[in-house]
């Protein structure tokens, strides 16, 4: 049970009881959830949390709990309120949803939660928790975007992440832009794949090849004799020397220790990190350990780098990569460079732009954490209750709400999406090839007319009468997902800097019906005149 | 099972097999936790994570997860490699700590991890992690350090939390500077004192007084006669607005009915939010309900700001409820003022600079997520193998470790902690009136002489034989330890800007054991000359 009944505001509780006291409890009501800005100053989101959120509602149910609330809540509440808690579930809640991995944008409604006004709004704080650290989702999705389609990307911040739930949710979110997770859990229970080879205290571990046991290795096709792989490695090394003009006096023993047992291990997934002691010391040593293996007609994997300048130090690599495969060794040609050095978004950007020789990167802390913004700032808000929209005006235009329950179009032209529509729920649909009035939030109350080449309605029924009616998303699948999403999405809304603010806008009948409320707040009936 | 044994790095496992294969895996081995930097550019952290890894490290156990492994580790993986994984626990782990809670610098090694080399290798990511977020507790020591001791604080961070884990846990660590949470799991698990009142939503659902129901209260002195406390209500606001010379016509009648409503269900513990739509109004509002409950007996406890400038609002609000008491109602003397807006460390520490009358203050997303720093950076290093002292001698200083088992003392003058110490396992204690010489970490390498007044030593055994040998604090105790810890820190090194940094350095003895393994390791004897 991840997320447990009282893992709310007590808020939540004392409205409940408020509402319950009122006969309001049942009452019909519906609350949106949105972010009022897009994060990490981009033009887009994606939305996901959905599948934590669902699989929160089925199983939603005070029982014992109400035991702790009757200590917490004030001494006066009435003891019928507990009977009514318990054994309060979610079978009269409603979720309209957005897909798990949509691209998504500021103000847009992406979930609304229907149902009984004293359920709907104990669902608020646990709902905003599971949909707010989703933000992880949007933020692997820049570093991919930063990092370009070509390089593999390795999630690697489980020892980083806030809490070990943190880290489970973060591998399993930043799959939608990475390829690979150092997170076995991650690996267990979403089918992520999972990489990992040695550390440095693996190297350092070792301090001279008498350590080295066994000091065999048998070929890769079989021959039952086994092969002093000391010495193959000793000779190679040589060689390399030889090739290099190096001195092997710059050779620290224990790493190639640590390198001959470790490809002794695991001799097809041979791929240390060769700065623990100085790059010089540890490429010469992987050269020679791998030669070996290949001569053994086993295929090394490559080098991991974690430390330093890495563009540069990957370019130096690889040179010599090269050099080595004159050997007539082939694979070295096909040898990968791992960079793994407190990676953040502009370093990867910068990364991408200068010349290197990186295949894989690993992003842990900036990743997982999101440095940038910590938060997506979701937030619930009531939008009907009884079949009367409601909304808050607030003093602050940015906190003011849109009332009423709505349907939201995404408008595309050809290639793109390029405005979402919030419509009334009972109004018709836009159509294809129809030009449409509808007001930009944000703008100066103008209208704009559009003529969309496409039209889609982004939210569907998820949950009803307690429970899902959509199957959940694996992780590949929100991954494709959000893949396909961001192909819908203009480049000029994608650019991590300064990127063209994507329109969403009311229809004109919503618009209306703001207008009116907020007219209708400011005329006299809402006020209390003194009598 | 809160941290599973899968949820750790791929790397640990491969590192493990390699060991294994090598015959290494029982060889005692000794890893240090510690982290490069104080938090927050400040001059100290808190060191807290200890409890959590204790109950991870009691039930850790490979049982059926194994064969998730075998399908992730290299094919060629020995077979009798997961025999040896079935059922590994930490029964040959032994733990030194620093308590929960402790005071603690960067460099201080806060925790030896001893055992199978194997075995403790495979603890790391899941130590680290547990470690790494307990930093909140830091953070929330920040927090109180900028509000100044008269002020409550209310952590109210979960729905900005990364995920519900990471919000259960901040609101366990920040309740070492907190009194209360709005975290309802968090008082039934920890037995934090939990808070909360109405959101905006529940002002915002009611319309008209006409919705408010039953219209009555009793007294509270127990009267059986019900009072129609709208027209008490109506009588008071018509007062307050005459002491005020304000206009009934800015009163928001559906704020009022909330207000009323909520007074019904909870006349003891009347706290409403009162911007939902402008602070006149919610003032007033207020004003006339609390009015009607004192008449009935009750005492109103407050109102919550949540938006705005909240010193400005505050002061107002104070005048007003000065104003109101000359109605012969010594309460609302009393009443408290709650602030809550997106409260930072820089906020909070501006707001207790100037001119306010809040009473408590509630902070959420800048707390909970650390956003200066959203993580400690703990990291975790191998400093013995088979009773042979190991270091990393790195090209960058800051990344070279200390080798060797350590005993950690803490020198005191009178009054204040002055230097942390990091001696060698065997060498005798240091004696309180006995001057020393030692080694500053981050220095010129030039010795100092110390007298301390007294001496702690700081680690002590609490985990061995699979066993917790030390009682687990509770959240209460934690607290407590934290803020006798703090007391023990003299003002420079608690300055949130700019602290004077507290010296961590060598003894004598351990300063010479890395000079020595320095010199060594740049000696021939561990580089591999050509033969």
């Amino acid at each position: 049970e991840r997320v447990p009944p009282l893992l709310t505001d007590l808020y939540q509780f004392t409205m409940a009881y408020a509402y319950w006291r009122a006969g309001r409890h049942q009452e019909p009501a519906v609350f949106e959830m949105f972010f009022r800005d897009n994060p990490f100053g981009g033009g887009f989101s994606l939305f996901a949390g959905l599948n934590d959120c669902l699989l929160f509602l089925r199983s939603f149910r005070l029982t014992d709990q109400v035991q702790f609330l009757r200590s917490v809540l004030p001494p006066n509440t009435d003891p019928a309120f507990f009977d009514f808690l318990r054994g309060l579930d979610c079978s009269a809640v409603t979720i309209r949803s957005l897909p798990e991995g949509s691209v998504v944008f500021a103000r847009v409604p992406l979930m609304e939660v229907e149902g009984p006004l004293a359920v709907v709004q104990l669902l608020e704080t646990s709902l905003l928790c599971l949909v707010n650290y989703a933000l992880v989702c949007s933020n692997a999705a820049r570093f991919r975007l930063a990092a370009g389609h070509q390089r593999r990307l390795l999630e690697m911040g489980l020892r980083r992440a806030q809490g070990p739930d943190g880290g489970l949710t973060a591998s399993r979110y930043t799959h939608i832009g990475f390829d690979l997770t150092s997170n076995v859990q991650a690996g267990f229970l979403f089918g992520i794949p999972v990489a990992g080879t040695i550390a440095h205290s693996y190297v350092t571990s070792f301090n001279s090849l008498e350590e080295v046991w066994p000091q065999t290795l048998v070929t890769a096709n079989g021959d039952p004799n086994p092969v002093d792989i000391i010495s193959l490695t000793k000779g190679w090394l040589r060689r390399v020397c030889e090739l290099m003009g190096a001195e092997p006096g710059k050779i620290r023993e224990g790493e190639l220790a640590a390198f001959v047992s470790y490809a002794i291990a695991y001799p097809q997934n041979f791929l240390p990190v060769i700065d623990s002691y100085s790059v010089g010391s540890g490429l010469l040593n992987f050269c020679a350990v791998a030669l070996a293996l290949c001569e053994l007609g086993y295929k090394p994997v490559g080098v991991r780098l974690d430390s330093g300048d890495l563009c540069r130090q990957s370019i130096e690599v690889r040179r010599v990569f090269r050099l080595c495969s004159e050997f007539s060794v082939s694979t070295f040609n096909s040898l990968i460079i791992v960079g793994t050095n407190n990676i953040s978004e502009e370093s990867m950007a910068e990364l991408n732009k200068k010349e290197n020789e990186i295949n894989v990167i690993g992003v842990g802390t900036h990743l997982v954490t999101c440095t940038k913004q910590p938060s997506l700032g979701c937030v619930y808000k009531l939008v009907e209750v009884r079949g009367r929209p409601r909304m808050k005006i607030s003093e602050d235009p940015q906190k003011s709400t849109v009332a009423g329950r709505k349907t939201v179009y995404r408008l595309l032209d050809a290639d793109h999406c390029f405005l979402d529509l919030l419509c009334l729920m009972v109004e018709p649909p836009p159509k294809a090839g129809c030009t449409l009035t509808c007001y930009p939030l944000g703008g100066d109350n103008s209208s704009v007319s559009v003529t969309p080449a496409q039209v889609t309605c982004l939210r569907k029924e998820v949950f009803l009468e307690g429970q899902v009616t959509e199957p959940l998303c694996s992780a590949a699948e929100t991954r494709a997902k959000v893949q396909s999403s961001l192909q819908t999405l203009h480049p000029r809304h994608k650019r991590l800097q300064e990127p063209d603010s994507y329109t969403v806008a009311l229809s004109e009948k919503l618009r209306n019906l703001v207008t009116e409320l907020q007219k209708d707040s400011n005329s006299d009936s809402n006020f209390l005149l003194a009598n």
